[in-house]
């Protein structure tokens, strides 16, 4: 069949908290073998909050493998078994302590696709309700709150480089574009 | 500091073709030790090509990690103190057979930043003028052309769900419209 590959052999090399590192040999069309590399991830959910007054809630972190503090949309990984709509609301009320009236699903993302299999779903929380923030043990971040249309325009100037996050907000905007026109 | 990790020990796991996998512990801001895996990878580039009637050029091809062919934009790694300019050029010379008159910068995204330090960049390739196809060895991918309306409608629709393919067709509309406007 074209543009399939075979495997022909999977060696797993490493067995971590987040990431599992597999070598494997694949078969080509043409019958060459090749190395490939794969990350396995259990993937993870990503949630834009907008309040009554057109605010968006974004969250600061330490990300470790850019030794910096990057600015996202609240997000988490899914646990064993865990339904992605049920992650999102989790992660919404633990990263900024709301809850929400509406949870409209906005599509999924594949970070990067080479090498990785790990898939992150998005969703856009209206009608919030705030409570209490309560984080992971291991986790510290900071909560932020911008105008919907500035978060945009940090997204178009480079502000807000994470991709799940400039996806998230590029499309939670054409949906509501579409909704009010 | 606050937000701050700092690195205590760093141990590389595995020195792949793609990827390196590094195990480290961190201190966090409360004082307490935690493991960080770390995956770093040499970063890439896609580029959006855009032809005189308005169509765009995307690649299907087989990725291994979800065990199916992908649509995306065309795009490849960075080589070894390549410039990423250069490389958007020659990915879009070697996966589509093209050269352009205007290549514009679309900014850049991290694609999975809890644990991996690729960082891709995006450009748009207008005035196309077409030669031919040069694939690496171990590369096989088909070309197909859709309007660029269609192209954003597919983002939308979910096919396309490659991050550095949704991405950089959405942040091309917003530019665009904006030219346009």
């Amino acid at each position: 069949m074209h543009l399939k590959e075979d495997t022909i052999k999977s060696e797993l090399i490493f067995d971590g908290k987040v990431v599992r590192l597999f070598k494997d040999i694949a078969r080509l069309e043409d019958g060459q073998e090749v190395s490939r590399e794969l990350i396995k991830h259990p993937g993870g959910v990503c949630v834009v909050p907008i309040d009554g007054e057109g605010n968006v809630y974004l969250v600061k972190q330490f990300r470790y493998p850019f030794q910096t503090v990057l600015t996202e949309v609240p997000a988490g990984k899914l646990e064993a078994g865990e339904d992605h709509r049920q992650c999102g609301l989790r992660e919404l009320k633990e990263e900024i302590g709301a809850e929400c009236d509406e949870f409209t699903y906005l599509g999924c993302l594949y970070p990067t696709v080479a090498y990785d299999s790990e898939i992150i779903h998005m969703y856009l929380a209206r009608g919030l309700h705030f409570g209490r923030q309560s984080l992971d043990e291991d986790e510290f971040l900071d909560v932020i709150k911008v105008s919907f249309e500035k978060a945009v325009e940090m997204v178009m100037a480079g502000e807000l480089p994470d991709s799940k996050t400039q996806l998230a907000i590029l499309r939670a905007k054409i949906l509501i574009d579409k909704e009010r026109a």
